[in-house]
C-alpha cells in the first residue's frame, strides 16, 4: 500500500447560496483545491454527496462534475454514505492513490440543500435513518438526537449547560473562520433560551441546512514534494466502520460503535493514540454527538465529555482543541461535503495557516465523520510532512 | 497493486417483484455470492445504487445493507454512478482489494424501481442526464437514445431491422436465463410491430424496469485457491472514464466517447485486445446502445455494428458472443445492480455454468457497463484462473 499525502485543499464560505447551483460549489472548491496544489491535472475524482436526487432532482453527479470541471474523461465517481458521504469519499480516493491505480487525485464534496421548502429537506435527511422503522414513523434528526441526549444525561449526569458549552465554543471557533455560515458569538444563555425543537435541543443545538463544497488533492506521499507547492499532510490512519442504521437496535444508546471502531482502525493504523491528536474535527450535526464522540474517540473517560468542553478542556489551547472551523454547528454542514471540510481544516492547521483560531504547533490531526445516528463512521489521522 | 479475484458470484431472479423491498434484494443476491465463495466473513462492502432516494426514499444504503445483511461493524459504502453504478462498485472493490487495505471484499448491486409510478421512475431515470440542460426541458432516456439510434442510421445506414436484432437476440439468450425478467423469444416483427416509445425505438428496443440484486465477492488472486470453493476469475483489466453529460455536448453522436476511452484503459492493463474477448456483456438499455458499444469496444469496425448482430455475429456460437444472459433488454435492467449482474454472467461463463448459453471454452471475458447516456463507462476484463 503507497502511502498518500493531501497536497491541496479548496473551499468556499458555506452558507444558504441562491445564487450557485450544486455544480457551481463543487467546481468552485475542485478549481481551488487544484490551484492550492498547483498541479496541472488530475488522475481521477470522487464527489461525495448525499442526496442530489432529492435536494437537486441529479443523481449521475460524478460525470457531472467531471463534465463541468472540464475534466472529462478522468473517471469520476461519488460515494454516499449519509452525512459520511465526505469522509467515505476521501477514504476511497485514498484506496485508489494507494492501489496505484492513479496518482492525482482530486476528493470533493458537496451538497445544494436550500433549493428546497424545510419539509423536504427534512424528508431528505430523514433518508439517513431506516425507512422502514425510522422515517416512516415520523422520526427526524433532531428527535433521534434529542433521544441519545437524554440516554447520555440519564446516565452520566450530562447538562443542557454543557451541551450549550459545546455550541459556545464551536461558534467562538467560527466567528474566527471566514468560511462560516453562521459566524456570530453566542452564550449559553443564548442556547438556553433558543427555540425548543426536541427537548433537550434547543435550536442553538442543531446545525444548519447549509449549501457548500469542498475538495482536496491526494497523491502518492513520495511525489508530494514534487508536485505541489505547500508541505503535504500525509494521511496516517483511515478507519471506517458501520453500526445498525436505526438508533433503537444499539445496545448502547450512550455510545457509537461505529466511531469507537472506526477510530481503533485509524488509530492502529497510524501507529497514534488519542494523546498524540493535537487538533481534532469531529461531527457535531447536534451538540450532544459532539460529546458522545470526544469520549468514543478516547479522548475523555466516557461520561465525561460534556465536563470537559464545559471546562474549556476542547477549545484552543486547552488539551485537545475540537471543531477549530466553527465545526458543523457554525461553520454549517453541507452534508454530503463536511467530511471533506473537516479535512480541510486539519490541513489548513497542519500548514499553520489558520490565523486567530490556529493551534500552536500542531503537526497531528484527526477527522471524524459520520452518517445517521452514527451507522457510518470515517475517521483519518493526518500528520505534516 | 495486488492481483483481484472474483470467487463468488450471487443473484435472484429480476423482475417486478413486489414482495421484495430494496434490502431483501441486496441480502439475497449478497447470501448467495458469500456461499458461493464460500468464505466464512468479508472485510469490506460496496452497494451500486443509483437513486435510493427517488426510487425508495433510502440513502445511507451502505450501513443499511451492512446492518441487514448482519455484517456490522464492517466499511460500507455505496457508489453511484446513475446506471453504472454497479460497474463502479465493482471498481472500488477491487481497488480496495489491490490496495491491501482488505482482503474479502463484497460488492453488490441493487435497485427497487417498482414501488413508484412510471412517471416518477422516469423522472428518477432522467436524474441521470444533465438536469439544468436535459430532463429540465423535459427530455428523457428513450428520446436520448432515439436521437443516438437516427445519427447512427443517418450516417452509417443502420436499419430498424438491425436495432430489432439486438432486441430478438438477446430475448433468444434470455429465454435460456432462468434469471431473466422477460426470456420469452421475440422476432423481428414483433420488435417492429410494438408501439413506437420514440422513434425509432419501439417498446421492444427499450431495456424493462426492474427490481433485482447482483453480489460478487472479490479476494486476492493470490488468496483464491485458498479461500474459495470454486475456480477464482481474476480481473486483468479495470478501465473507467467519463465524458459530458449532456449528450448534445459531444463531438460526435454515433460513438461514446467513454466506452471507447474505459475500454481503452482495461485493454492496456490486461494486455489483452479485442480479438482475445471471448464473451462479453454489454449495456444494451436500448438496442442501439448495444451497436455503437460493440463498435466501440473494438469489435467491429464503426457503423458495421448493426449489420454484424443482424449477421450473427454477436450471438452464441459467433465471433463474439454479446449479452449470452439476455442482457439488460432480457434479463432486466435494476439499474444500480446491472453492472454487477453482468460481472456475474461473465463468471459462470468463465467458469462454464450457463448450460445452453455457455459459450464453450471461453475463458476471457468481459463487461462493459455505463451511465446516463455514456457519460460514465466502466469495463472490466477478466480470465478464469
Amino acid at each position: 500500500m503507497r502511502d498518500v499525502a493531501i497536497i491541496g485543499v479548496g473551499m468556499k464560505k458555506c452558507g444558504e447560496l441562491w445564487e450557485k447551483s450544486l455544480r457551481d460549489l463543487y467546481v468552485e472548491s475542485a478549481l481551488d483545491a487544484i490551484d492550492d496544489a498547483g498541479v496541472d491535472h488530475i488522475d481521477s475524482m470522487y464527489v461525495g454527496c448525499m442526496s442530489g436526487g432529492l435536494f437537486a432532482g441529479q443523481e449521475h453527479i460524478g460525470a457531472l462534475m467531471a463534465d463541468y470541471l472540464g475534466q472529462t474523461p478522468v473517471p469520476a465517481t461519488r460515494v454516499e454514505s449519509a452525512c459520511a458521504s465526505g469522509g467515505a469519499a476521501l477514504r476511497a480516493g485514498f484506496l485508489e492513490v494507494a492501489s496505484g491505480m492513479s496518482d492525482i487525485v482530486l476528493v470533493g464534496g458537496v451538497e445544494k440543500m436550500t433549493d428546497v421548502s424545510g419539509d423536504e429537506a427534512t424528508y431528505a435527511l430523514a433518508t439517513a435513518s431506516d425507512q422502514e422503522w425510522e422515517a416512516f414513523n415520523g422520526i427526524t434528526f433532531p428527535g433521534l438526537y434529542a433521544m441519545m441526549a437524554v440516554a447520555h444525561m440519564h446516565k452520566y449526569g450530562t447538562t443542557s449547560e454543557m451541551l450549550a458549552s459545546v455550541a459556545v465554543k464551536n461558534h467562538a471557533n467560527g466567528s474566527k473562520n471566514p468560511l462560516a455560515q453562521f459566524p456570530m458569538k453566542i452564550t449559553v444563555e443564548d442556547v438556553l433560551s433558543s427555540v425548543m425543537v426536541a427537548d433537550p435541543l434547543h435550536i442553538l443545538d442543531c446545525s444548519p441546512i447549509t449549501d457548500g463544497g469542498a475538495a482536496l488533492i491526494l497523491c502518492p506521499a513520495d511525489q508530494a514534494k514534487k508536485l505541489a507547492k505547500k508541505a503535504g499532510v500525509k494521511i496516517l490512519g483511515c478507519g471506517m466502520a458501520s453500526d445498525t442504521i436505526a438508533y433503537h437496535s444499539r445496545g448502547d444508546l450512550t455510545t457509537l460503535g461505529a466511531v469507537v471502531k472506526a477510530a481503533g482502525l485509524a488509530y492502529k493504523m497510524s501507529g497514534k493514540g488519542p494523546k498524540e491528536i493535537q487538533v481534532c474535527e469531529v461531527h457535531d450535526c447536534f451538540t450532544i454527538a459532539e460529546i458522545i464522540v470526544s469520549e468514543d474517540l478516547g479522548f475523555f473517560e466516557k461520561g465525561k465529555g460534556g465536563a470537559a468542553v464545559k471546562g474549556g478542556e476542547t477549545a484552543i489551547g486547552g488539551k485537545i482543541p475540537i471543531n477549530t472551523s466553527g465545526g458543523l454547528k457554525s461553520k454549517g454542514h453541507p452534508v454530503g461535503a463536511t467530511g471533506v471540510a473537516q479535512a480541510v481544516e486539519i490541513v489548513k492547521q497542519l500548514r499553520g495557516e489558520c490565523g486567530d483560531r490556529q493551534v500552536k504547533g500542531a503537526r497531528v490531526g484527526m477527522t471524524q465523520n459520520m452518517g445517521g445516528t452514527g451507522a457510518s463512521a470515517v475517521v483519518h489521522i493526518m500528520e505534516v510532512m
